[in-house]
Formats: C-alpha cells, sequence, structure tokens
C-alpha cells in the first residue's frame, strides 16, 4: 500500500475492506512522504500480487505508472489520475500489461445499486428519460478556512496536489460513475455551472449540471462540498417510462420502485424476495436482511471483485480503468463548460 | 365562480378552502362552456364581493380583466396569463382600480413553508448561496395519449387552451414562485433544457434547469409530469452558510432543518416551541401539532389572506399580481433558453 | 351544538368538519355554562336534524340523553360516557326512538384506515396473530400540575369531569375502536398496567396493555400522556399469517403492507391503483394522491357518514352506539384489572 | 473456534468481526459434530488467547466451561446456557478463574445505543418513567413447518437444542440486555403471554410482555418471529420526565430525541457535535458521519472490547458473565409468568 497513513481517511477503509473478507494480507506499506514508494514497489517484487495506491491525486499517475510497468496489479483512488492524458495513457499501460487496474467507485459496490442496474439492464423500468443525482456534502462549511487546513482537508483544496477541480473531481466522479454504472447509458454532454462558495477555497465547491445521455435521456446533477448540514447526502433518482427508481445513501440497504398503477416497493438488501430479482446483489451481501451493510461492506465488494480478478485474470465486475477514463472526460468537459459560459460541452 | 364545475380537480379544492374558516358564501357560479360568464358577472354585481377564475389558461386574462374592470376583486387560477405581456396588463388593470388580485400558488400557504420563509428572513441560515428544487409528478405516465383524453387533461395539452408551455406553465411557476417565497431572492437568469418524453404529447412535459439568484446565489430545479411513479414530489432545499433546511411536500407536517455542528432538527407543525419561532407559520395552522393539515387547509390559509385584503383594503400575505407577472417572465424565459440553445436568459 | 366553544379544541374541528363538504348549518349553539342547553334542544324542535355534543365528558350522557328523548340525532364526542351502564342506555334510547347516535371515533375516517380495514375484511392478511398499538402523546410533560390548569386541561385532570379515567377513557377509547374496527375482531380480555407518572395528576396518564381478542389473536396496546416529545403518535401494527400492515397516523396519507418473499409495498391515498383496493378507502379521499389530507378531513368523513344516516335512515360506515358501548366496556375492564394485580378481566 | 462452520449464520459474522480490526487470528477451529472440540482446546494450549462458542444453545455450557477451566477466556454466543443454574455457574467458574468472559449482545456494540445509554446515564431524559421495546422478526412466517427444516433453524424448533424458550431465549435477550443496558435500570418483574403461533412450531414464537422496572419505570416488551413482513424489527423508545428518545435497529446510524418544547433532534453516527455527546459512541465508529456502519461494525465493537480485556485483563465495556445471567433469569421469570396465568414474576 502506498499512501493511506496516519490520519487518512481512506487508508483504513482499504485495509478493513480487504482485511473483512480475508482477500489479501498487508506485507508492505509506503505510508508517508519520507517513505521511498519506488523502493517498496522494488521490495515487493515477487512478494506482493497488487498495490493499492491511497495518496493524495497528484500522484496516482506516476505511482500507478510504475506499479504497472513493475508488473503489480493496482487499485487506485480516485480520480485516476490529474488529467484525462494520464488516465489515458494509464488505461493503455494497464492493456498492453494485462494487468489489474481496479478504482474504488464505492457505491457500484453497494447491493441496492447492483440491484437497480439489474432492473434497468433487463427493462424493469422501460426507456430510460429522465435521471436526477445530488450528491450533497457539507463538509467545507465545518472548515475555518482563514486557518492552517489538517492534513485530511490541505491538499484537496491545493489545485497542485487534487488538481483543476475539487468537488467535481471528488465526488462528482462518483456520481458520475453512478449515473453511468446504474443508466447504463453514456452522459453524452454536460453544462456545468461550478462555483466557490466558502470563502478562502480556491477551487470548485459546489456545481449544478445539466446532461445529456445516450439514447435521448436527460439528467440534473447536483454536486457540493458546501451544502451545509449534509453529510453524504447521495440520492438517485431513474426515472423509466414504465418504473422509476429511487436509492439514498443514507438508507443504502433499501431500494424503491415506482410504478404507475402500483404501489411503491421497497425492495431490501438480501431479502428472500421469489422470482428472479438480482442474484449480483444478492451475492454482494454478507449478513441478512433487516441488519445493515454500509461503505465497508461496499468497499470491501469492490475489492472482492477486484481480487477475483487478480486471482483468475478474467473480466470481473468492478470499475476499472475504462471508468476512470470516462470520469475523467467527464472531469475536464465540466470545467470547460464552466467556464465557456456554460455551453454544453462533449464528454 | 367562473369554471370549476364537474370533472374540475381544483373547483372543489376552492369551494372547500372557502368553506373551511367560513371566509364567504358562494352566491354564483358558471361552471361550464354552456353558460355566459360575462352575464353572471353583471348579475353579481353588488352581490359578489370577488370572483374565483378556475377556467382552463386561455380565458383566465379575458375573464380577470372583465371581471376587474366591472370592480370585482379575484382569485385567479395560475398561470395568470398565457403572456408576460397579458400578466403585466392585469397587474397594471388591478393597480389602478384598486382591486385584490389573488393567484393560489398553494405551497406557500403551508404553515411550515411560511416557518422556512420566516427562518431565512432572520437570517437563520446566514447568507443563501445554493437551492435544489424538484417538483416531480408522474401524471402523463398515466396517460394513454393514442386515445382521447379527458377533459381534465386535454386542455393542458393544447397550446391553445394551456399556452406555449405545459410542465414549465402549469406546475413550474409553482415551483419558481416557492423558491422565491422562501429564499426572499429574486431568480435572475435561466438555463432550460425542456424536454417532451411521453409519447403523443406536443407541449413540454420535463424541464431541467439551473438558476441564478439575487445575491450570487445559484439553484437547480427539475419539473416534470413524467416522473413516474411520482405523485406530486416537491421537494425544496435551502443551503445557507450557516444553515440549510429542507421541505418536501409529501410530509408537508414537518421541516427539517441542519447546522454544521448540531444534531438535524425536526420542526412540527405548530408545535409549542420555546423562542421566536414564527408567527405566520402558527397564525395558518388551525389544530394541534401531531395530527396533519395537507393541502385544503393550505389552500384555505391563501383564501384566509386574500379575504382578509377584500375586507380591509390592505395588503395581507398571499401571492398576488406581481408574482403572477414574475412566474409569467419566467415562464417566457425558460421557453427563450430551450430554443436558443440552452443559454442563459435573463427572468 | 353544546359545547365547542372559546378554547375548546374540538368544537371548531367539528365545524370545520361540517363545513368542509357543506353537510350541515350551524342554526343554534350553547357553547358555555352560562347558557342553558336544554332551552336550546326546545328552541331547535323542527329546526335543527342532529345536535353535536362536546361538552366535558361528565355532560355527554345527560345532554345525549336529552336530546335523543326530543327526537334529535346526535354526534356525541368519545368516550361517549362516564359508565359502562349509561352508555348501554343510550344505546338502548337511541334504538328504541330509531335515532342516529354517531360517535367521532376519528381515526376510523382516515382513508388509510379504511384501506386497512378492507384489505383485513378480504383476508390478504390471512388470519390475525397478533396486533401492537402504540398511542402515544407527551401533553402532559407541557404542563404544570402545581398552577391552575387552562380549561382545555382542568376537566381532563378531574375525576368529577373526566370519569374515573383519564388517559384511558381519553385516548385509550380512540386506541381501542381502531384496533377492532381494522381487524374486525372482538377484544376479550384485557391486562392493565395503569400509572399516573406525571407529578400532580390523580388519574391515570399511562397505560401498558396486554389484550386477547377473538379467534385467538393476541396485542399489545400502549397508551399515554407522558410520552415525552410525543404529539400524537398513534403507530397500528397488524400480524396476519399471511402478511402484515403498518399504518403511522404521522404519516397517514400511507399504508405499509408487507409479505414474507414480496418488497414492501406502500399504498397511497387515492392513488389509481390497479385491481380491486378499497372503494371505500377512495370515497373518503377528496384530493388526488401526492397532496395531503389529515385530520379534518378525516373528521369530515365521519359526519359524512353520519350526515347520510340523518338523511335516509339507514345504516352507514360510522362509528355509533355499538362502539360507545364497546369503548366503555373496555374502560371499566382496564380499570378493573389495574385495581385487581393486573390479572385477565373480560371485556 | 467452535461451532460456526458451513451453514452457520454467526460463525462467519464473528469472523469478519474479528478481522475487521485485525484484534486476532484464527488459529483452530472445531466446525461441526464430527470434530472434537475437547481434542481443540488441548490442541490451543498455549496457542490461542480465547475461545468463540458459536455452536447450537445446548452445549455453550459445557464448552464454556471446558474452556475456563482450561484457562482460556471465552466468548459465547447468547443465551449463555440453557438455564439460570448454568450461567450462575460459569459466572462463578469466570470469576474464580480470572478468566473473561464475553457474550455478543450485540445491540450494544452499536455506537447509537452507546449514545443513548450514555445521555440518560447523564440525566439527558430525566428520570426514566416508560419504556417501549418491539423486536419484530417474521422469519418463522418464511419456514414451511411440514417439511424438514434446514439447519440454521432446525435446532431452533427443538427443546433439547434451545432449550425451553425460543423466541425469548434467542431474541428476547437481546431485547431484554438492550433495556438493561441503556436505561441503567433493571427489571425487576414481567408478565409474559407466550404463544406459539406458526402451525408446527412446539416452543414460543411470540411473547408480549409487561416489565416494571427498578426506580418505578414501566416497560411494554414485545418480542415476536411471527411478525409476518418484518425483517428484525428493532425499535426501542425510552420517555423520561424531560426528554425521550427512539432507535431503530434498521435505521441504526441514527438516534432521534425529543424535547417536550424544542423540535425534535437527529443524532448522526460520529457527527462532529460541539459540545459534551459520547465519547464511547464516536470510538465505537469508525468511518464518518454520512456513510454507514452496521451490524458486523456493531459485533467487531463488541469484540474490540472484549479482546482488550483479554489483552490488559482490566474491565470494558462489554456484556459478560452478569448478563449472561441476567439474561437467564428473565428467560425462566417469562416462561413462569406465562405458565401461570401471566402472573408477575420477579426477574
Amino acid at each position: 500500500m502506498v499512501g493511506g497513513g496516519k490520519g487518512s481517511f481512506i487508508g483504513p477503509i482499504h485495509r478493513m475492506a480487504i482485511r473483512m473478507d480475508d482477500l489479501a494480507d498487508l506485507v508492505d506499506g509506503c505510508y508517508s512522504h519520507a517513505d521511498d514508494w519506488r523502493a517498496m514497489l522494488e521490495r515487493c517484487r515477487g512478494k506482493a500480487d497488487f498495490i493499492s495506491i491511497c495518496t493524495p491525486n497528484d500522484s496516482h499517475y506516476e505511482i500507478a505508472k510504475a506499479a504497472l510497468e513493475y508488473g503489480f496489479d493496482v487499485m487506485c483512488e480516485k480520480p485516476l489520475s490529474m488529467s484525462l492524458a494520464e488516465a489515458t495513457e494509464l488505461e493503455r499501460l494497464a492493456r498492453r500489461k494485462r494487468r489489474v487496474l481496479g478504482i474504488p467507485f464505492t457505491y457500484s459496490g453497494y447491493p441496492m445499486v447492483k440491484l437497480a442496474r439489474d432492473l434497468i439492464a433487463r427493462g424493469e423500468l422501460g426507456k430510460i428519460d429522465k435521471v436526477v443525482l445530488e450528491y450533497q456534502q457539507g463538509s467545507f462549511r465545518k472548515i475555518d478556512f482563514s486557518k492552517p487546513l489538517d492534513k485530511r482537508n490541505a491538499w484537496k483544496m491545493n489545485p497542485k496536489k487534487s488538481g483543476p477541480s475539487c468537488v467535481v473531481a471528488d465526488i462528482g466522479v462518483h456520481g458520475f460513475h453512478l449515473i453511468e454504472h446504474v443508466t447504463g447509458l453514456q452522459v453524452k454532454e454536460v453544462i456545468a455551472d461550478l462555483s466557490s462558495f466558502a470563502p478562502g477555497n480556491r477551487l470548485d465547491d459546489d456545481a449544478s449540471m445539466l446532461l445529456r445521455l445516450s439514447g435521448g435521456a436527460k439528467a440534473s446533477f447536483v454536486v457540493s462540498k458546501v451544502a451545509t448540514g449534509e453529510e453524504n447526502g447521495v440520492r438517485l433518482r431513474v426515472y423509466g417510462d414504465k418504473a422509476s427508481l429511487f436509492w439514498n445513501q443514507e438508507e443504502n440497504n433499501y431500494l424503491s420502485v415506482k410504478y404507475p398503477f402500483e404501489p411503491e416497493r421497497i425492495y431490501k438488501r438480501k431479502a428472500p424476495y421469489i422470482g428472479e430479482v438480482s442474484e449480483a446483489s444478492v451475492a454482494l451481501s454478507r449478513i441478512p436482511a433487516g441488519h445493515h451493510e454500509g461503505f465497508i461492506e461496499a468497499f470491501a465488494n469492490i475489492y472482492r471483485e477486484f481480487c477475483a480478478a487478480v486471482r483468475d485474470r478474467r473480466a470481473h465486475d468492478f470499475p476499472g480503468p475504462r471508468e476512470g477514463v470516462r470520469t475523467m472526460r467527464f472531469v475536464e468537459a465540466a470545467l470547460r463548460s464552466s467556464s465557456n459560459g456554460n455551453r454544453w460541452e462533449k464528454v
């Protein structure tokens, strides 16, 4: 593991996620700037199967590139890189080296998100016309930007470390991936209106966006770090011409599906429904309905599929280089739209 | 009363709302095309205090104009007219004739919406940065457009009867008014992406919009009649730099307020809170907290304020010509934006 | 109308409920102690169709009796009387005089309660095994019993005015009626553990009860006025061997139904479901799904059925003398059980 | 580990809970009847620090006793034993041998349950008057008792394996422990009305109970395995004379607290509230508010405290022999009450 040391939010998550299903042992780590990650890669040759990268954004590309070249499989935190060009290069490199490259877009690891994807894939909602996605955090309202920031936040507000976008690259990519993953559609164009509302913040901390998707669907997409009082409000609504669905991350064990002439249906994680529902969703659940699973389990689900691919060298159901490139393409399009008078920009 | 006869949705609401508080007696009515509303206006001279107009949109202007000229006060259904020009003319006429003109933007009659407005007005949320409003209906998914439509729906899909917009003019104006009423800010610009998703529908039935408001606030505004499975999903989120609020029409007796470092607060209609909350909100409540009030009560609240103005010829707290003009200005700006490549258009 | 004057909670509700559907005009009233209700009854002969009694409990019997003897139909607030003996006498009198006697057990007027009753009646839940009912109010936590009580509360804490029970007679009867109305079963036996938790309160303000119902079903029944922070928490759960249902008065427009192997279903008031649901439920709804109806509408529904009976002298669907007797029978059994060491007592 | 092999529900939970925080390694296991657990204990001498017992109820006592005598610390599934006498003996043995004995009453491991306990302990709710606890499962409605039962269920319905009670011993003990843990009060007496509703089930599958607690508080306590459609509905309401709280296991990351004259407060797991809240609650949280933790994390919290005690031989915050004895005392009192005409029985 590179990064994810003391004070890191995501490092412990990776470790708990890996341990939960006993998927792998942590054989070596390079947790701070003082350590030399190249030396660690060298040390791990033949000993480690894959490298997990939990560093700030600006080193993802360099470390992932080196690790792939060393022949390691790689799980790299999002966003995959600082630019689309870098992401594209990593995608090519992974393909050329036949290495597994995973990116923990965690929401796709939730059982009810998987159920949502599968219901749509088999036509339960009909043709998708509209998507509404909110990803609302209020974290920047808890920070006094006039004082030195703590380590966990400092790099996210520093363009050199986090890249040209803060909110879109940090959590917008999660939302974007969630939309494409669940609907199976591609985002074609975006109008983005980015703002920096938090005083003292130089990067975007709020974005209101309109999307156009393949097949004629449209979307409203809101993402924010200044949504005062929100913790992690990810709310996804997908409207097809036959039915709609609603998933709220803060009640992640449930999925609501509504038909025009029937009572609303609340699906529950791993409940033993009769008839075809979603094997993939059930397979991602560890414990019976009624008890709750959450973020660590979802994260572990991404790792479980990733480790399966590491083991058997075949495709499994987790986000990889393609998703890394798509999300970076989106980040750059959103930035262009916002600086070009909020015009449509191709993704 | 003109319109609101058999098969009308809104006519009975007007009558129940008026009766609830014993505000007025219905002295005469002209409920169908066969009747002559001019003859009724003539008959009612000196007998009726005000006229309620519940007809399809295309006759609002003509009837309201005549009623004002006859010297009646008028409660006219939204949208006030087919065009901004007509709305502006009615506003001037009402002012010149010193007549009371009310428009039932019902949401502003809900006690918890009034509380939201008052909390914001006295600075509880701080400076408003962001608004997210959804108004989601799935009604057009229940209609088979290939068959003759029933009376209640037919005119709404007919541009001659409903005007150049369906979803924006029919429910978008409610959302727009709700935003301006609650925040106290003005919508300055709009980007609108209108669609007609329901097969056979000629007018807009879905709109994704971005707004810019006075004071630098921004908004995401979604309105739809093809949101399959939704009944009347009006969900308003307002984010200030000190706190945020959330109101969901489908749980209209509650208002959620969130501060960065405090537990979420759920305010309840007419609960006996200590300290300054909102006299206006409490005054709009008829029964104690715990029991529910709903749409008819909210409607009656609009009428109560309107009737107070009819009686004492002073300003009261209900939507009037100014709001009628603002909403028509918005409808026209949204239509322009959508046909001009989704550019910003001034409201 | 007798009682229900200034400061009354329930008087204005009766009047709004009657006006909402234009069911009757208020022709005369006797709103305070100073007035002579016998004189009013005399005055109203031939002019009024029915008398509404909104006085404190201790005069229900006397006034209802007189009104029935005068030949009026009567709507009398709950509890019908101070004792089972009085209730039984009123029931006989109403039968003998062929008069309509209604009691506003309001919860049976809610559309979703009616849907619950109808789903059970046609076997959707299978054989009913278990009922859990909570009726939680915290009103007594808002009162300082060391000071003189306001008019609305004073008589409820005075055994001479309210009868030998406070919480069971005041709101317990609502819960009891709700159980019997929805399940169609009879409560056969009760164990009651009554308490007086509010300092200075002489009567029961909290009751934990176990019930046995006809057909072998059992129930847990909790009713309280010292449930701090609760407003009017009426929560009903009915478990059959095929399905269960849940109705929460504070979200009264919804009804949840759960089957073992299907997603939870959320039924909504007046939603246009396909197939047989409940005509009675739809008939009690005034406005479309998505908008809310509440307490006043439920109350008006009781009056609507009552007035239909007044008009056409046939049975309609509202609580009457039978329910008045049943509830008084229950109050007395609960009091006996609590004073007899919490033994089973027959209802 | 003894038990918890293939087909076990709880075995994998123990293992995931232990691994999550890297608390211990699994050194040996005896997962089936074919294996000899005494041989395993022998093998593990000097190699294992503690033994986890996940077998059916009838062997808890025997294995725990042997393990304690071998000098191991023990984590034993609930109920601790088949009888109060056995539980008392194990308690004495653990004390004499100075061994750590833990019992995973999982609900006390949830961060918001810990917050509830701490709020009550420091007087936020005032004097506790009333507790309402439901523990509703519908699992027995998913079983066809006329066919051979699967391994996970078979022993629970077999008195020889599960003991004289099914629902009270299996999940009632969780509820009982939750009440005593959160309120800090002792249950003094119980009236229990047990039923066997599921056709073919010989043991109790439903219990309606009344409790009396130290300090004069009372409780209503419902526990069921025939609550059709429920998954794991644990709902706890505690009413004090100053405030009340509500915790719903199916939304376990939240805790509602209500005061008479203030908006309802929704506390969220690990949210950074200002002022004294609950260090213990925050310490049991791994990830920030907004993301969800669930059952496995709660289980891991019990293990974390248990392992701390194993390590440093001091008291930590987890359920142990005292709780094991209390719960068995309760099971026996409830059975006595139900067979003695539902009289009060001392706990």
